[in-house]
Parts: structure tokens; sequence; C-alpha cells
């Protein structure tokens, strides 16, 4: 089966923010029908266990100008490395974990960065009890060698694992050593220069309000 | 200094989500205040980390019909203890995390639960090299006993933590087996009964996000 699929453009263009998500959606999708083998996929395989219309996933990728043929389907491999371009994820980067308490130390080991092709390579923390020590390989370096070690090493995405109180002012401090995207898990909202992109992940917000709608419930 | 704090209403009411969300930070805000030994804060004081104003924190409050003395500020102890017990989380609540790969070892490691008073008494997964393991004192035990386990010990509160593709499936198996609120880890839009609540985290999802804009930045 021969299945044709547009080249998609290298340019730089102002794509939404929702797209890229999606598209992060789509890779997922692909990524799952690539181990199993699958080699030819249509819309609505793609997007079968996604909250996402086939419809709004032919949208997103005509942006790119990219799409299947029709009644033929998507290229599973390649379409796949042509969203890992779009995204970026095709290339290594190199992320810091900052903080390494409970969380932190969760986030060293889970192994799942490397699906994004994410490389932790530094991690910090301001503990002494905690610098110095190594945990999956990598040693933990006391809060004042961020600087040194994030430029020396080109590290530009940080993910941001320390306690709500101290989280604006390492932020800050990772702004000024070169960090252009954070991944922050404390329960702040981050206040950082322009050019520095920050995504929120707060489980504990996500869990009270689970248990807060539960014992509603069972009021 | 005398502080008063007007008792809030144990009424079940329907407060927006968005309220409760917040509740939550305040929350985070608050141990973090006692933690530091401060007995009495403002609101200023309780919102500063937080994208929240100080006039919404106390428009919030007030729909529990608890709210600090103008000019003399909250009881810190004693609006935690409100709070939690608004929330839920004044009492524990039995979690089980399903699927123990990658993401949900990490989980079971990770000892934050703790705070929110969270207790991880059971784990699970399909995989046969996984069944039987212990993890953080937690055996892993097979799917297959995972209706009898979850109702013996009255577990409502489900950690979501395996592949995309069979997590709707298990998701269905959980809102059968009594399950009433996931946290979702996988990137998939779950589609459960309505009695099931669900608040899903895609750290992946939002990893790409950035990636995806430090790319267009360097482009």
């Amino acid at each position: 089966m021969f299945v044709k699929i547009g080249t998609m453009s290298n340019k730089k263009r102002n794509i939404p923010q929702d797209t890229a998500s999606r598209l992060s959606l789509y890779l997922r999708s692909l990524r799952m029908l690539g181990k199993k083998r699958v080699d030819v996929a249509s819309s609505e395989e793609i997007t079968q266990f996604l909250n996402v219309t086939p419809v709004q996933f032919r949208k997103d990728l005509s942006y790119f100008g990219g799409f299947g043929k029709r009644g033929v389907g998507y290229d599973v491999a390649r379409l796949t490395r042509e969203i890992e371009r779009i995204l970026g994820t095709d290339a290594a980067w190199k992320i810091a974990i900052v903080g390494a308490g409970k969380l932190g130390s969760a986030l060293l080991g889970y192994s799942g960065f490397d699906e994004l092709n994410l490389q932790i390579v530094a991690a910090f923390d301001s503990d002494p009890g905690r610098i110095g020590k190594v945990r999956q390989g990598v040693r933990i370096e006391g809060a004042s060698r961020m600087k040194e070690i994030l430029k020396e090493k080109g590290i530009r995405i940080a993910v941001l694992a320390v306690p709500a109180d101290s989280a604006q002012k390492v932020g800050e401090e990772l702004a000024k050593c070169g960090i252009r995207a954070i991944l922050n898990f404390a329960p702040v909202n981050l206040i950082l220069p322009k050019g520095v992109s920050v995504s929120n992940v707060d489980m504990a917000s996500e869990l009270e309000s689970l248990i807060y709608k539960l014992k509603g419930e069972r009021a």
C-alpha cells in the first residue's frame, strides 16, 4: 500500500498552542500504533483514544501542509517522525531537576522522560543533606553551582520541584541562568521574564479537588 | 492577639469547582505559613505566592461564612483546619495506584501523598513480571484481583498510570469496582459514568508544548 504524505514545512509559523498540545497527543497515539506494528492508520484510528475528532486532527495537520491520502490513511512511522520534528522532540534536550525532595526524587526516577528524548543531566537542591548524593546516576548539586552547571551543559529546560515559598525566587534564578522553559510542580503561579515559558502541573490541587467532590457526594 | 473567624457551615453547598481548586492553593499557603510558625496572617500574606488576589480569597471564604477580622487577619492553624474540613482532607483517604510501570512506580515512591492525608494501600498491574513485587511497602497485585481488593479496602480514589491504549478500559473497570475519583496520568480523555470524577495530569504534553515553544524560539 502506498501512502503519500505532504512534506511538512520547516518554516516557523505561528501555530496556536492548542494545536501544539494536540500534536503531542497525536504523537502518543502514533507511537502506540507503532508499537503494535500498525503501518498505516486512519484519522479515526489515530484519534480514537483522544478527545479530538478526526476532523480536528486533519485540520491540525493541514497547518503543516501534511496529510494522508483520502481513503488510504497515514504512514504511522513517517507521521511520527514529522510530528516529532515539528514539536522538536526529534532532537534530544537536556533537562535539570531543580529541587530533589520527595517529588524531585520521584521525577529523577521517572524514566518516562526518555520517551520524550529528554535527558536529566543535572539536579539541584539547597539542602546540604541532599547535596552530593547520587540518584539514578545524577549527582545532586548545591544551588550555588546552578548557574555554572546550567550554562556549562547548555540546559534550557528545568523541572521545578521546590516548595511553593521558594518557587518564584528559584524560577527567577533559573531565568538568569539561561533556562527558557520550566515545568513547574510548585503550586504557585510564576511570574517570569517574557522569554521564559512555564507549564504548571499541580497534582495536589487536582487530588484535593477530587476529594472535595467525593466528600460532597458522601455528605 | 485575638482573631475571630466565622464558623464555616458544614452543609453541602453548591460551590464552584474553581473555588475548590483555589481552596487547595490557600491550604498550601497556610501550611507553609504554619511551618514558619506564623500564627496570624493577612489575606495579602496568604495569597502572596498565588495567582489570586486578596479580594478573591476573601470572596471564596465568604462562601463558607468564614472570614478573618478586618485589619487583624486569619488564625493560620484554625483556617487550615477549616479548609481541610471543607475539602475533606482532614480525614484520611485510601488510594490505589493502577499501573505500576515507570510512572506508577515513581508515584508509589512519592511521599507527597501523605501531606494530603492520602494513603496508598493498593497497587495493580497486568504485567506478570510486576505482580507480587513489593514497592514502598505496597504489594503489586494482578488486575484480576482489583475488584475484590478495592471493595474489601473501601478504596474510592484511584491514580491511573496505565498506557493510553488501556486507560479507557481500565477506567471503566475502576468505575465498576466502586472507584468514584480518578487522577488520570494517561494522555486520554476518559469517558466514564456520571458519578465518577476525573482529573487529568499530562506531564508529557506539557513538556512537549514547552519544547515546541523553545524550538520555535531557536528556529
